[in-house]
C-alpha cells in the first residue's frame, strides 16, 4: 500500500534511507528448490554502484549484499528471502546544510510536507540509493526467468543527444557491458563518453534514454484489463527515480503512422505463428505474443549539479544552494541493471501468475 | 490479481465481453456520504460513445449506466457502488468469420493461446467497449476529487502528424468539448479533423496523444518508492486500449536537456512555495507538489482498417481478413473521458491513501 | 480493502444492499476452460434461500441468478465472472419504523456512527442476503475444486442445546439433504426441529453450530505463516453473519489434552504416509497433510425475535421495537451452503496459489 | 500472497527461519511523526523470549531487537521500518537427526511436501520463533493505538484443565505480569504453576486458552463483509503456531443462548449509548461498538514432548523420535504478547483504514 511493495506473486519489499544503517528488503512468494547463485546477484550489485569509472560517482559503496533467510543448502525454501546491504560510507556531515533547505527537483519538499519531517542526509529514502535493493531482487527473478529461457538486455541508447542510429537488431547487445556508459554502439559510446567529459566540466548534467529488449518470452504473460503486461512494465519503470516516460515497442512514433503500416501482420513458419513486423514489441492486448518485448526509458539529467543554484529554505527564505558532494554527471549507464532488475520482477511475476490461468 | 481490479482504497474492478449481456463494475471503498450526480456519470459516458459524430464510429450503443447498489437517497453509503450497461447493439453475426482467424495486432491471438480459447465477438474482454467500465467509475473518481477542488482536463493534442504547437498554458482547456475531435486548439481542430477524413477515405486509420492536465493537486500525494504518483499514472494510461507510451511533466524530451536548464527553481511567493518552472510536471520524487501535474499520453493508430489484410488462422493456413464493420478511424478524441478517468481513480486513490500518512 | 473483496487469486467482490435493485458479484481469476454447471449455482442458492420449509422464513425469493460475463459456449473465458440476482420480493415499508431506531445486536447503529448513514431497509449491506453472492461464489469455486477430486460436506452439529453425539466419521454425510434442519443424524434432526418449533412459538430464537468437513484435500494447500490454511477457513468463516466461534480440528477441546495424546503419529500404509489419529484436522503448519480438514462453526442466536424489545433511537430516547416481520427463528440449517460456499473459496484459492510453490 | 504480509494499511512482512542468519520485518505503512520508544519493543520481546523463569524453554536468546530504518531523530519516517534480531543461539547439531524424519504434529511434513525441501534445523520458518517478529510488528502497533487510548490485555484464562472462573470484569488485568503464567486470578495461577510442574516431570505437555480485553475502541472500526473486524482478529490469532480456535464475545457458549437473552440491549448513559449486556463482544456487523473488545484464543498442547514417539521417515520406515532438546512444556503463558501484537496490528491497520470511510 504505502508504495514500498512491489508485484503481486512474487513480491518485493525494500526498506532503507540512504545514510541509516542499511538498506535491504524482503522478496516473499519466491519459488522453492531454485539453486541461487550470490555471485549473480553481487555481479548486478556491482554494475549499478558508484565508482566503476571516473565517468560516474565516486562514493565508495561495497555494496555487499548479505542473504538473511530462505536460501538454505543453495536453494530457495520458498520463504521469504531478505538481504541487507550496509551502508558503510555515511558521510552525514556533508548534508547537514541541507537539513533545512529545499533543493531543486529533489523531493525535499515533497517529503517534508507530505510526512511533516524528513531524513535530510543524502536524499534519505528518495535517494537512488534505494535501487540497490531492486538490483538485488532483480537477480533473483533473473533466476526465475533463467529457468524459462527469458533473457533481458538493457543498454543505454542515448545520452543527452547523442542517440544510437541502428535498429537494436543490429546491434551486439552481449557487448554492453564493454561500454563504460554501457552502449553497444561503438561510435556512438564514444560520443556520449566525449559528452559526459564535457558536460561535467561545466558543472552539469545529463539525461538519457534506455532500451530494453527481453527474449523468449512465452505466448500469455500479461493480464487483459489493468494488469497489461506493457502496463506494469511501464509502472515498474517510471517507479525508478528520474524516469520521466516509457514507451513500448513503437512508442510515440507510432502515433504519425497508419494503421495499414502499423499492423503486424501473422505469418505461419515452422509451425509458428510469426509476425512479419513487431511494432507491438511483444505485447498484444497486454498479453506476450512470443516476440521481443521491447521498450524505451527516458530518464531526466542529474538534479544535483556542480553549479549554484537559488532555492528557498523552509521559512521561505532564499537561499544559495551550492553545487558540492560526490554525484554523477549522469546516471543512465548505472540505471542499466536498474531497468533489466524492474523488468525481471515483472516478468517473473507475470510468469508465476500465468501458472494460474488455466488449472 | 487477475487484472480486472485497479487501485488500493478507491477499487474499482469491471466485467464484461462487448458482445456479453452487460459489461459493469464494482467500485469500493468509495466514501460514504457523498453527493452522487448520475447525470455527471451520464455525461462522460456521452462523451466515450460511438456515433457522436461523424467522425467516429456508428455503432449505436445507447450506453446507459444502471447503478445497482452503493447510493441510497442520493448519497453514497459507503458500500460497493455497482453498475452495469447493457449491451443492445450486439450483431454477433458480424463477427462469426473471425471466429478462428487471428486479426493483426488485436489480442484474438494472444487471448486464445492464454486460455485456451476466446470470446470472438468483436474482441470479447479485449474489446475498447470494456473502457465503459472505467469512464463510470472515474465519474465517481471525480465526485471525490470536485470536494477537494481537484480539476482534470484531457484534450486531444497530436493526431497523425497534426499536432498542436502550442503549450498547454497557452490554451483555453475549457473549450475542448467544442471541438468534435477534442482539441482545444481550433487551427489544429481544423487539420486534424481534415486528416480523419482524407485517411476514412483511403480505408485507412490513425493514431495520436491526448495530453491531461490536472490542477489543484494538493502537495502529498505519491507514495515515494514503486507507487509513485507518475508511476501509477503511467500504469493507468499504459493500460487503456492502443496506448503505446506516456510521459511525465518534460518526458523524453528531457532527455536531451541538461540539468541546469532542467531544474525547476523554488521561490516563495505570497507564503507559499512555488517553482519558476515545471518541467517536473508537478511531481518530486513520486510526490505531488502542488503545481499543475501534466502528461502525455501516445495511442497507435486503429489496428481494425477498411482494407483487406493478410492474415493466418488457428490451424496456420493464411487467410485474408476483409475491412468491414463498425469502427473509428481515430479513436484519440473519444479516449479524451478515459484518459480523463483513469486520471481521476488514481488521483482519488491517492488522496483516500494520504489520509493515513499521519495520525 | 473496503471488505467486499475474498481471496488473492480467485477474488470475489460482492455488493448489494438487501432492499436495493440486486445483489451480486464478480469472481476474478476465476481459470479458463472450466465446465460451467448453471444448475449447480441455482441448486447451492435454493439450499440458502428463504422459504424451504415452515422452519424457516417465510420472504419470498426467487432468487435467480443471471450471468453476465465470464461464460462463453459453456465454458469459462478466464474472464471475470459477474452474476446478480434482483431482489424482487423488497417491501420498503416493513422497515420505515427502523430509520431512525437501532435495533438491539444488529449493525443499525455502527453502520450509523461509521458511516454516518445507512440503508435502514431490512439491514441494507448487513442483511444476511448478502451472502446470496457467497454460495454464487462457492458454486463457482466447487467446479474448481471438483477437477481435484476434493468434496466438501458441511451439516447442522448443533441447535440451542440439542447436539450430534457421534464422530463425524460415524454418520452418513450424503444424507444431510434429508433433514429440514440439515443435520444427518436422525435422531439430533427430530430434536432440533421440536425445539425450533417450541422456540418459534415462544417468540424466540436460536443459535447453533455448523460442522464442515474437507475431503481429498492434496498436501501442501496453505501458506506458512500469516496465510494459514485455518487462518484463511476462521477468517471466511467469522465473516458470515452471526458467526461468534470458529476451531479447526481438535479445537478449544485441545486446551484440556496433553501432547502425548494429541499428537498425531505418522504411519505409512500402502506408500501413504498418514496419520494415527486426525487431531491436526488435516492442517499442520499451516498447510493441508492429505487428512480430512474438519472445522466447527459456532452461530449465536438470530437477534430479530418476536418479542417487544426495549431500545433507543438516534436522538437517544427510549423506544420500543416490536417483534414483527418475516424472519427464521434458526438460521443455521440456511447456513450451511454458507459456510460450503466459503470453504469452497478459501480452498479454490489456495490450489491456485500453490501452483506457484514451485517452478 | 505467500503468507508472510499481515495488514492492509499497516503492512507488517516477516522472514526467518528459526536456525537461520536472523529474523525480522519490515513495517510498512506506519504513520510519520510518531515517537518510537525503542524499550517498549525490547519489553514485549522480553515477555515471549525464552528463559524468563524455571516454567519456560531455557533456550538462551537475547533476542535484541535492531532498527534498521524508518526511524530518525526518535520519531518514524512514514518511511518502511525494517527490523531483525540475531539468531545467536544456534545450535545446528541439535536437530540433524530430524533431516529426514517427520516429527508428529510438526510441519516438517506439509513443508517437504509443499516445498520439496525444508530448513530441518528447529522448525526453520515454520518455528514458533517467527513469533518475534509478530511482537516487534505488534509493539509499533501499539504506539499508533496508544494515541487513541487504545489498550490491549492479553492474559492467561485456561492451562490445561485449570481455568479461571471469574468473568474479566471481575479481575484486575494490570496484575497479570506478576503472575509467572500471565494469569491475573492469584488462586489460578498457583493451580496453573502446580500443574506446569507435575506435566512437565512426566515429560509431557499442556495447552491452554488466552483471553484478550480490547478496551477504548472507538465507534466504526471494521468492514462490513469480509473484512469485519473479528474475522480479521480470528484470523490474526489463528495464524499463531499451536492455535486450534478463536471465539468472540459470547462465542461458542452463545450457540446454546436464545435470542432474548443474548441480545444486547441498548441504553442511553449521559449522552452516550451503551449497551446493557456485551455479548457482542465489542463488534456488531463487523464493526466496533465502542464497548470492550473480548475473544479466546485457544492454543493445543506443545508437539514437542519429552517422551518417545514413534514415526515414519522421508523413506516411510519407521523410526523412534527421541524427547530432547529444550522446550516449552506449555507456551501460553510466552504467548501472550504475541496474542497482544496481532490484536495491535489488527486494530491499528482498522484504525488507519476507517480514515478513508468518509473525506
Amino acid at each position: 500500500m504505502a508504495g514500498n511493495t512491489f508485484g503481486e506473486i512474487l513480491r518485493l519489499t525494500t526498506f532503507g534511507e540512504s545514510h541509516g544503517k542499511a538498506i535491504g528488503g524482503i522478496l516473499d512468494g519466491f519459488p522453492a528448490g531454485i539453486e541461487i547463485d550470490e555471485e549473480l546477484i553481487q555481479k548486478d550489485l556491482d554494475r549499478r554502484k558508484p565508482g566503476q569509472s571516473h565517468l560516474v560517482s565516486p562514493r565508495i559503496e561495497e555494496d555487499k549484499v548479505e542473504l538473511l533467510s530462505g536460501v538454505f543448502e543453495g536453494k530457495s525454501l520458498g520463504t521469504p528471502i531478505a538481504f541487507q546491504i550496509l551502508n558503510k560510507d555515511q558521510k552525514p556531515g556533508d548534508y547537514s546544510h541541507l537539513s533545512k533547505t529545499f533543493r531543486p527537483s529533489h523531493a525535499d519538499y515533497t517529503f517534508e510536507k507530505k510526512y511533516g519531517s524528513r531524513d535530510y542526509r543524502g536524499g534519505g529514502r528518495a535517494s537512488a540509493r534505494e535501487t540497490v535493493s531492486r538490483v538485488v531482487g532483480g537477480a533473483f527473478a533473473k533466476m526465475i526467468l533463467d529457468i524459462s529461457g527469458i533473457e533481458i538486455f538493457a543498454f543505454v541508447h542515448k545520452i543527452g543527444s547523442v542517440s544510437i542510429e541502428k535498429e537494436y537488431v543490429q546491434l551486439d547487445l552481449l557487448s554492453t557491458e564493454n561500454s563504460p556508459v554501457r552502449c553497444p554502439d561503438t561510435e556512438s559510446s564514444g560520443k556520449m563518453i566525449d559528452l559526459i567529459q564535457k558536460v561535467a566540466n561545466e558543472g552539469d548534467t545529463l539525461g538519457g534514454e534506455i532500451k530494453c529488449v527481453i527474449k523468449n518470452v512465452p505466448v500469455g504473460l500479461g493480464e487483459p484489463v489493468f494488469d497489461k503486461l506493457h502496463a506494469d512494465l511501464g509502472k515498474a519503470m517510471l517507479s525508478i527515480n528520474a524516469v520521466k516516460g516509457f514507451e513500448i515497442g513503437s512508442g510515440f512514433a507510432s502515433t504519425s503512422m497508419k494503421g495499414s503500416g502499423h499492423n503486424d501482420i501473422f505469418i505461419e513458419k515452422d509451425g509458428d505463428l510469426l509476425t512479419k513486423t513487431n511494432f507491438s514489441g511483444g505485447i498484444q492486448g497486454g498479453i506476450s505474443n512470443g516476440s521481443d518485448i521491447y521498450f524505451n526509458v527516458g530518464f531526466k539529467p542529474v538534479a544535483t549539479i556542480m553549479q549554484d543554484q537559488t532555492s528557498v529554505d523552509m521559512e521561505g527564505n532564499p537561499v544559495t544552494i551550492k553545487g558540492k558532494g560526490r554525484h554523477d554527471v549522469c546516471v543512465v549507464p548505472r540505471a542499466v541493471p536498474i531497468v533489466e532488475a524492474m523488468a525481471a520482477l515483472v516478468l517473473a511475476d507475470h510468469l508465476l501468475l500465468n501458472k494460474t490461468a488455466r488449472m
